[in-house]
């Protein structure tokens, strides 16, 4: 089983102390909705971002949402081998179930995250929610929910190595439960403590990738050298 | 070199025939456009689509931005040895230069392929434009701009195969140019005449993969198989 941990995700709603900027007002009102209830995306509200701590890298729920297709549309998952989660930067923990089908269409992702968020599940009214959001998680405590085998860290400032021999290397006995974490932000580090909670830091190439670029590495070569050594496949 | 198309991409401006519905209409307005200058967009448009031939299948920007973002953000590309291509249903060919930085915002992309489809280039008055529109370009005549040694068509209903294995079957000399095909429609068949234009149909999966899935087997599996075999790297 892989889990895939998008760690430090930049998914969140406007903060406060924004929600009075004329650049965050006038797109909540475009959309008929307060303020507080829409998400940030620098694609909107990059000047109002500015005034927000760590602003440049914040409001990037795209990155979310093509983490979110790639892994439900993956291999892995339609093997029932894929755990997805997101770690948010404010401590929140969305457990996505595999069968979940993510809207396509961005603007109707931003629309189904901000009922999640409003919400705390989706469909709130269902036994199982597809979606479901929990505060209160830190990256450590969103670990607890796995019993990791081992803890991968993906980032360009790790151990170079080749993704393919590497997965490769790994005893499927061994390791059964494998998570691999990814920082869902543009740039930067890992606000987490990544590095007690890890029990490697490899980086794949050479220099900064983007998230679709390192899902896409994982799934695939997971499939190429994990999934057909499962006894139970 | 590998050359990745999507073919018969469901992309286009509102065809004629739709654009005073009022779905359209309504859609334009909202964006201070003509409806004849908007792209067929199946989240906004799909009951006027119902009218087209092919309705159910059109309007599906959100595959050709996933192709492109997957594409340029990929390893292969960084190393320089990826030709990224789009042929679409109205039989236009788009050539993409690797350097090209392609909106990561849904939106944007839109209002790009708008520019491209009313310019015919973006930057229309660059003289090496990162985006070129080329009309009447049948699938036949993109294949004629690379000078293919193996053409191979990605289809659910082609000989079963490993990719991994299959890529690391083929010898760098004697397929440096290779051509990957893959249907850029969300379900159904090529329009266009593949069986007569591939060396090769495949199929990687034993059921249809969204386009996204698709391209990233291409991209990680080539990376490991080929790109390291290319004596110039």
């Amino acid at each position: 089983m892989l889990t895939l941990i998008l760690a430090d995700a930049e998914l969140e709603l406007v903060p406060e102390q924004i929600c009075n900027h004329p650049q965050v007002r006038a797109s909540a009102e475009r959309r008929g909705k307060s303020p507080s209830k829409i998400l940030l995306d620098a694609t909107l509200h990059h000047i109002a971002q500015r005034r927000l701590s760590q602003g440049r890298r914040r409001g990037r729920p795209d990155i979310a949402h093509a983490f979110l297709l790639l892994c439900l549309d993956s291999i892995v998952n339609q093997y029932h081998k894929l755990r997805t989660l997101i770690h948010t930067r404010n401590n929140e923990l969305i457990e996505v179930a595999p069968e979940t089908r993510i809207p396509r269409n961005y603007n109707r992702f931003v629309g189904l995250m901000e009922q999640l968020f409003e919400e705390n599940a989706v469909p709130v009214t269902a036994d199982k929610p597809l979606l479901v959001l929990h505060r209160n998680k830190s990256l450590k405590n969103c670990l607890s929910v796995v019993n990791a085998d081992k803890i991968i860290i993906f980032s360009s400032t790790g151990k170079p190595i080749s993704l393919s021999e590497y997965f490769r290397s790994l005893h499927y006995t061994e390791v059964s439960e494998l998570v691999c974490i990814i920082g869902g932000f543009p740039e930067g580090e890992f606000i987490s403590p990544v590095t007690k909670l890890a029990d490697e830091i490899i980086s794949i190439h050479g220099s900064e990738l983007k998230v679709w670029t390192v899902v896409s590495e994982i799934l695939v070569n997971y499939r190429n050298a994990l999934l057909i050594k499962d006894p139970k496949n």
